[in-house]
């Protein structure tokens, strides 16, 4: 089945101990559909600026994913700027230019109105809410959250909460949201709120999958050469959820597969600048890391 | 077979944000003793003061612990007094009072020589290496470490490594120690220094196993209820060596099943200030959590 994501795309400036980049692309909306699209048809809203080159929308394009809710606008592309600390666990923003995101007000094109998986990326909860009032009875919808809107939209989020079947967010977020300190609680507090499924990100630590039925955690593919985390939250949403949507039922098992293979998009993310790595991959090296990380994690 | 421990006796005063105990029961040879002998027995070399008193002994004893090395000296018991953060990720060492611990030179009596497992508790590594001067040729050995040794007596430390089997320590110590960032790669190159077994605990995020054979990861138990989690870590390798040391074979399958039982034990004994939880748990406790954890990590 077709998947939907509504988010950023932009051109990201990022220093780490291995290198430095410059306005490579970037953006949730970009790591979403690039993993996503191993698995099935992306459906990409999203804006940028007139300088937005026509060769990085033809590398969306050749992997199948969708156009069609790409709004080209006056001005410039979302610009971020950042640097890492040494371990890769914490960075810094050096610059933001939200050029014309700032004004994003996301429409989804009539042709996308029926898509049944529905990824709505780190946003306002107000605009991920207006995505939902233009899509018709879709079957699973994710949001993924930040710190600035359980700081700043709190209210806006928890009525989000309410009508999405899952919450993706990093561990402090969690613990932010619910005001628990222990992540065990944090993680099961977040589906008071509403949603059937919780997926706390934990960075080198894998990922923590809540519901009120089953519990699930999985460490991150063990590998040596990060050289860029940036993307890797959104890869690791586009490959679970590109996964889920090209599933018969969304049981259990599924569930779980689908967090491995969100795990091995975002270590193929991680390992260069930019979406390269992620993008160049073939679905035969994405199974032989799931493969790897069944032999890892097995008793 | 049996299994020697030889490490610090203690009485704790702790603090967190669920209260606050003083002079209970602790160190890590207490820890990791309750633990392992749920599995097997276990042969304790520690020193206490002529404060200790019996009923710490009997509670050793009732468990099946071996205290023949159970040194007596002139003076007090090593006291130990700390307090947590309210995520439990990190604490404060209000006060030290080594008494007879500062002076501890182990002696392991003629019949626990022949011990076939040995765990050397966090020590000075040439007071570990006397050790392992002392037993006859055991089958397995693993030590654990600290900051403290990597800062002040490296040398040693990595002389100890070439003699032993696996080197317990956690995400940090393993970074100071080979000077990477990547833990993956600083669990690697933790091999190069000679064990051949390299075991990373990461607290609420569980473990991580390296070998040049083949790596294993497993989150943490996923409990609520986190009261203490002084001698986590001894009951993590209490769990992990006892159930080695009641295995035919150092297979991989036993090693993973091994790093399970470690973190059902350290789940147990975080569950309550001091050893009450740990100590009074059964094996069928331990082995319903085992089941759990298949359950919490299988695909």
């Amino acid at each position: 089945m077709s998947l939907l994501v509504v988010g950023s795309t932009a051109f990201d400036t990022v220093e780490t101990d291995s290198g430095r980049v410059e306005d490579c692309l970037g953006g949730s909306s970009t790591y979403f559909s690039l993993a996503g699209a191993k698995f099935t048809e992306v459906r990409l809203v999203s804006v940028v600026g007139q300088d937005f080159p026509d060769e990085s929308q033809e590398l969306l394009r050749k992997h199948g994913i969708q156009l069609d809710g790409l709004e080209v606008a006056d001005g410039k592309t979302f610009r971020w700027s950042g640097k890492y600390s040494s371990d890769m666990n914490s960075r810094e923003t050096l610059d933001v230019q939200l050029n014309t995101f700032g004004d994003f007000q996301p429409n989804v094109p009539d042709s996308f109105k029926n898509t049944p998986f529905v990824f709505l990326a780190n946003g306002a909860p107000a605009t991920q809410a207006s995505v939902l009032d233009q899509v018709e009875s879709p079957r699973f919808v994710v949001a993924d959250t930040m710190d600035l809107w359980i700081d700043t939209a709190k209210d806006g989020l928890l009525e989000l909460l309410g009508r999405i079947d899952g919450l993706i967010l990093n561990d402090e977020e969690a613990k932010m949201l619910t005001g628990e300190t222990n992540l065990v609680k944090a993680g099961r507090r977040v589906l008071d709120f509403g949603p059937k499924l919780a997926i706390v990100k934990k960075g080198e630590h894998g990922s923590f999958l809540f519901s009120n039925y089953f519990q699930y955690a999985l460490p991150a593919y063990p590998t040596e050469r990060v050289l860029d985390p940036t993307g890797a939250g959104d890869s690791f949403a586009g490959g679970f959820m590109g996964f889920l949507a090209g599933c018969e039922t969304l049981s259990l098992w599924n569930m779980k597969r689908a967090i491995i293979y969100g795990t091995v998009t975002a270590s193929l993310t991680v390992e260069s600048f930019g979406v390269d790595r992620l993008a160049e991959s073939s679905r035969q090296e994405v199974n032989q890391r799931f493969d790897e990380m069944i032999q890892f994690v097995s008793v």
